[in-house]
């Protein structure tokens, strides 16, 4: 039976609830494959010290896992927040189809988040950013890239 | 001793040279702070069926759980490429201060990672990405950010 978008967006946000009760962030997010949830995850940032323990991206790590592949197209990721751009740039190498979130990134900021900030700083040139890129020039630099490129049996992801 | 920029570039090349014998993907990077490297990491998503174990992302982890903190302020990370969204984000969240790295987004492009494309994807309308992203209204779409701005001992991350 086809479960509807607002039953598992309503999940989600029951998730981040739950979530505040065990000390972690307000956001909770599940993956879904054919009508079925592969994984949940909340916000465990300060639970687990990990800076990129978001909701999305330990839903996306579980269902990985679950499905013992890197490769989740077919999948659906619901979340109780628009994502934020690491999380954003998760769902895309992760392959899953589509996005469905309840909040959107300004509630995410009017609650003390940077995730608006975060996508503001994308566009600015990497060297002018608040957290500022250097290109650092070095003979080598494309050598990984040489040897991947002529690499027999690599796994493409 | 202060360690110059370019020595630490060439472990992160070293570290993508490995990466790739050890069949992982072609990127090295590292997490240092007062001149000392506190971790290495490099991309392992194939082989942890994990789709965001990049480099960076690894070593932003390891660096927070050798820490104990996922506040990387003060840290600088050194990457062999260009962050892609995903690992940018993580480097914001962690709040390390600046950015090395060798090889530009259009060299991953050109060896066939999607780093510039997720780039590309990012300004564009959520609703209208290739990986598109609808809102579900729901009632209670604020409730975990207003319980969490009324949250006493928060931790803020």
């Amino acid at each position: 039976m086809k479960i509807a978008a607002e039953a598992l967006i309503g999940e989600t946000i029951r998730l981040a609830m739950e979530s505040i009760r065990q000390g972690g962030g307000p956001f909770g997010a599940l993956v879904v494959k054919d009508d079925v949830v592969i994984s949940t995850g909340h916000n465990t940032v300060s639970i687990d010290n990990d800076p990129t323990a978001h909701a999305e991206v330990n839903a996306i790590r579980s269902a990985a896992k679950k499905l013992d592949t890197f490769d989740l197209s077919g999948c659906v990721i619901y979340t109780s927040c628009e994502p934020c751009p690491m999380c954003l740039g998760a769902i895309y190498w992760s392959r899953i189809k589509h996005i469905y979130f309840a909040a959107g990134r300004e509630a995410a900021a009017n609650a003390g988040f940077d995730d608006s900030f975060i996508y503001r700083q994308i566009d600015i040139l990497p060297q002018h950013r608040s957290v500022p890129a250097w290109q650092v020039t070095s003979p080598d630099a494309l050598l990984p890239f040489d040897t991947w490129k002529s690499e027999v049996g690599k796994i493409n992801y």
